[in-house]
């Protein structure tokens, strides 16, 4: 590990915290739902929605650090604007999951890349949302594959998952590798606030 | 006041439009609802509403100049672009207020916080923002339970009224410090557009 | 012609593009259809559209650099991030369309002047702007009267097209613009990406 412990931690809770309030969202809207019932749950979600969410991150962000390019930190708020944002364009996935695919993925893919088009500096943090966009939804296809979960028929275009899950998780890999940047080059606790 | 009578009264009209145009998006909506007719209106909103706002308005601004901390004026574009954020994230909750009340509460939260972290430029600022996200609130709860409007059923799980009224409050508390402050340093009107 | 042929080629592109998406979006959720479908379509649109959209963005471009004031260059972030907007607020129109013509104007309205107040930076961006918000309702117009296309009964406030085309118009125009700002001064050719 890259990162010093608590700033893992960190990353790991805002994952896990940022998954659970998106994962809300789209259980209440019926954009997506548990069939595995067996399982404990957390507010809406199944208990690894969230671990497995904040456990991505944080590979998301160690691999950030292992790959070239400087690490550009994001000021104390715009490190709250990007887990914000991220998170808002989630939920904004479950309030248009019922309009037809490829309208809802229009609108989610422009805004997306209007938060990679603010957030991405180098490179390596445009590699890492290429990365969380094909690992993500792979990982929830094999999910939906396996019968623990499923997406409604209006998001069910790609394998069973939604499309606009691929530039839901391009935001949120390069929010990420910005992130980690900012924590692993400890720029968030020198700079006091006024 | 610490304002002078020109700017306290752009400031007093700058809410009284917002809240005109918000609660016109609310009604049309059946987000909200007013039970007392016997009052003069004005478009869909009751005329004491806009009125309150832009009290409110201006209320929140005489409160942040007398806090602390620096006054950070907004360059004439960021002026308008706080305004029209605000009214934006206003007509949003409108549009999302038949949604579960988790749903609208989390998209609408993480936007304003976006916003707030955008426009937030010291601790003052944050405060007026807190100031309104409580008092709003507790104002619109006190005109609820005296019947004279009413929250639709998917809104108004803060006794009465909707969840999402606090970041709403939060991102106009922020967003009318930072209009006060660059009325009171006069700096709208130094820069000349080009 | 002041732009280029490549940089010329670039904005058709770019508008052509933009129109489908947007177009596509609008007919998907019955905003817009075609009431002449003897003539060729692509994707959901008919072919005369993009075609018309792209050459509009061209115009416009044109007539910014005709205009006086500096060119104001976008960064190459920004460049992608400005497209993405307008496309954001277009796909936007489609999916408030079937809410009350009043809210989903203000919505739209008050999302494209954040965008305007973001991207305009001389009196020439801003000219471009509002004659892309009379000519491009305008044309809409007369489509509309010519039985070539309708808009939906919650969409056709204007002379039976949308009022709200108006601030999408003047946020695309203004978007364009800076665009043609940017490749005619080649700032997009000389930033190379770190």
């Amino acid at each position: 590990m890259r990162l010093r412990s608590p700033d893992a931690a960190a990353l790991l809770l805002i994952g896990a915290a940022g998954g659970l309030i998106g994962d809300a969202a789209h259980v209440e809207t019926a954009t997506t739902g548990y069939l595995d019932r067996g399982v404990p749950f957390i507010w809406n979600s199944a208990l690894w929605f969230p671990v497995a969410v904040g456990l991505g991150t944080l590979a998301i962000g160690e691999i950030r650090l292992r790959l070239p390019g400087s690490l550009e930190p994001l000021g104390p708020r715009e490190f709250v604007a990007a887990i914000s944002a991220v998170i808002a364009i989630y939920c904004l996935t479950a309030v248009v999951s019922g309009f037809p695919e490829s309208v809802s993925t229009s609108l989610v893919a422009s805004v997306s890349v209007v938060a990679v088009a603010w957030l991405v500096r180098t490179r390596a943090d445009l590699i890492c949302g290429m990365l969380a966009a094909t690992a993500g939804p792979l990982a929830e296809i094999a999910i939906v594959a396996a019968d623990v979960s499923r997406y409604a028929p209006s998001a069910d275009g790609l394998a069973g998952v939604a499309v606009w899950l691929v530039p839901l998780y391009l935001a949120f890999g390069v929010a990420v590798a910005r992130l980690a940047s900012t924590l692993a080059t400890g720029s968030l606790r020198i700079r006091a606030p006024r």
